[in-house]
């Protein structure tokens, strides 16, 4: 069996990994067109502060250590044609400019996604995204030689947030400008507005409803102002965190279901043709709650179907019922968390649905050094299953969401919930936990906004 | 209709206040024949050691309160004798040393349990169990005035274990002896060992199997010395943390099922008679693995139980299927924690069971500094249901706990976790969540135990 993968970094590699260990007979090829692969995109922001010194810590797998493994990595291999009926692609070295075709049995497509861009922004020096290894070395490159006093951060999602804690911590006076009227819009408002409270409350610069409208470059380049609808900003940096489009405009127009440009696939990462695979940054994940494939460009999600692809190659697949949403922050001493739906999302999938949002504390009362922990659960009303579920606190708020995880995925009700025996210390938690407290509030609520039925 | 409580702590407050607010015409009386009432018991090691500096602090409800909230609370008050038949408390009044009797429609018995003590050290200073808050005050006041230099504390469960940090953080030279195999016998001796490993690397002094068998006092009747069958300490400090024994003796005889001392109750706290209730450290309560009542005298439980009560009285039975030997420690900077079943259960529940302990970091590989974080899975072999779980680490390890017992109530599988979708930043947790890691190796090990049926 010969397999070709395009794209080495985590749904490619871990795909071909999962092939090899599952069927250590297959010739495994992988074409990546970059130079750099394994690398953990989500360690970026701690890489560019300097807490992670070294570029190597990033990798999980050097190119020596894969060709090592028995898998043929081919670097500055940009696969720039497919034939899906002759199972054929067509590749290009970009070392020595040779274009070749290469035939597969089975393929995957982890050809990643590039960062949306700002036409504003085109050419201007000093603007970056963060969306490769590159990116992250040419922006920490340009921080150290040009030291910038001034950043815009176009975006403010979780990567931008998370950017807005690295420049801070290297002294760059930092202006968040966010076109939605929310930052961390997957969250419900009333959970992120928590957040944005506290930030904005130590001075941090979050501008949110603003659109980014022009820029300008001074005689050298540079970026220097950006203009909005509400202002002008001086800038010597420009961080632009606005999305992802998936980089698979060279698949178009030849069978494959995509929707807006993410590839189609099942629980198992096969796509609607045979023998082609694809998984990470370029696909779709089915979500179980929402009960539909949706974007979540995500590490996890690229690792758990790159290795799904690679037992439902050897025919097998572990039970698997697919992602739900779940995404975890940390900016500054603040952590935020969630799961499965939130409101809005019930709300726009017509759930019969209502939700409790409750204050509590992370400690019990009496114990010293505790800080305000918050829960929130969304749930079906005429069942009470909990739907969603979403945290915000300082130190442990964000894992906190690992017991809502599970109850998510397992579709347990605010009343299993309410009794549930977490266990209890006070300097962890409370007699009865913040979780309890949240599904008791909603119990409560529930009955009352019942009884009138 | 009129309800007796005797006891005012935990289970016996709970209860009075769920039945007030589920039967608001109730006429509620609680006997305490203490002094004092609600406190939270969990807080005294770090009461004894000054962390929490005063008292109230520890107390939810003063007896004012608890007044004003219309409850009619007799402090002093110890019920004596009780005709289940003619329902009629017989009560002593120890301020009066009157003795009366009064019916009830509904009795509650909250009646809590008694420290085991070794007659060994009867009658001598210095000695001291720690079951109340007179307890905790004699302690502290004991540490203050005669400032003890050398401690043992007999017996290492959990309150053992946390007793010597708290003695440790006083500068008290602190000596456990266990006479059981292992200290913290409720986990796995290999989960309970790495904590073990680190508490004596770091010179605490902890004996196991070795057994009390006598002790001297000075001519002014204060310990001394504390005999053993290997050895004799000096100790002008000793702590007996040996157990618990329900005070029911007055119950007996009298048609109230009980197992060694303890209340036999339905999930709601029933008896079986009609009109009693009991809950706290005085019954059983329902453990839904075990499948069967069992002793477990905590904090959560009596906080439960209590509250199920007032609302079983009222007719309203919330699905509620018990408690699952759920448990949490902290001591110095390690975290210990464990929900459902252990090896050990299994094996003497006789399971079809087998387990995997895994040893991964609490953030991701690349992020500074991270620590060791294990979790230990029980699952059963033909199903792949976790049974039980156990983590042991440092800084945010126990409440990892949480995504455990959400998945051991729902009676997920080693399959569920190893896709399970816990979202992940690098400074908390790793692409692959520790719990997708344990399960991971737990799914791999089953496939191949299993190969050969």
């Amino acid at each position: 069996m010969k397999v070709l993968v395009i794209g080495a970094v985590a749904a490619g590699l871990t795909a071909a990994y999962s092939i090899k260990k599952n069927n250590p007979e297959a010739k495994i090829t992988i074409y990546e067109k970059g130079k750099d692969i394994s690398y953990g995109a989500c360690g970026f922001p701690y890489y560019i502060e300097g807490l992670i010194e070294e570029e190597r810590k990033l990798i999980a797998k050097t190119s020596e250590r894969v060709k090592e493994d028995g898998l043929r990595l081919l670097l500055a291999h940009e696969v720039v044609d497919v034939d899906f009926d002759k199972k054929e692609l067509t590749v290009k070295n970009h070392k020595t400019q040779e274009i070749f075709v290469d035939a597969y049995d089975e393929l995957v497509l982890g050809v990643g996604a590039s960062a949306l861009r700002l036409p504003a922004f085109q050419k201007m020096k000093g603007v970056f995204a963060l969306n490769n290894l590159a990116d992250a070395n040419a922006i920490k490159n340009y921080i150290e030689e040009m030291k910038p006093q001034k950043a815009v951060i176009v975006g403010g999602g979780n990567k931008g947030i998370e950017l807005l804690e690295t420049l801070t911590l290297l002294a760059i006076d930092t202006q968040v400008i966010e076109f939605m009227p929310h930052i961390l819009s997957i969250y419900d408002e009333d959970v992120s507005s928590l957040l944005v409270r506290e930030l904005r409350g130590e001075g941090h610069k979050i501008n949110t409803g603003e659109k980014v409208l022009d820029a300008k470059a001074n005689e050298k380049g540079f970026v220097e102002k950006v203009i909005t609808d509400q202002g002008i900003y001086e800038a010597d940096l420009v961080l632009e965190t606005i999305g992802l489009r998936p980089n698979t405009a060279f698949l178009e127009g030849k069978g494959l279901d995509m929707e807006r440009g993410a590839i189609k696939t099942t629980l198992y990462g096969e796509t609607n043709l045979p023998h082609v695979y694809a998984a990470g940054d370029c696909a779709l994940i089915y979500d179980h709650l929402m009960e539909k494939p949706v974007y979540l460009p995500l590490g996890t999600n690229a690792n758990k179907v790159g290795k799904l692809i690679g037992l439902a190659m050897a025919g097998k697949k572990p039970p698997f019922k697919g992602v739900q949403g779940s995404a975890l922050l940390k900016v500054f001493e603040y952590e935020m968390a969630m799961t499965g739906i939130t409101d809005k999302e019930a709300k726009r999938l017509g759930k019969d649905y209502d939700s409790v949002l409750v204050r509590t504390r992370n400690k019990s009362g009496y114990y010293p050094g505790g800080s305000e922990f918050f829960v929130k659960l969304t749930y079906e009303k005429h069942t009470g299953v909990v739907l969603g579920a979403q945290v915000f606190g300082k130190e442990g708020a964000g894992l906190r969401i690992q017991g809502l995880v599970a109850s998510v995925y397992a579709g347990l009700t605010i009343e299993d919930l309410a009794y549930m025996d977490f266990g209890y210390i006070p300097p962890l938690n409370s007699v009865w936990d913040s979780i309890n407290v949240a599904a008791g509030k909603a119990v409560a609520q529930n009955a009352l906004s019942t009884e009138d039925i």
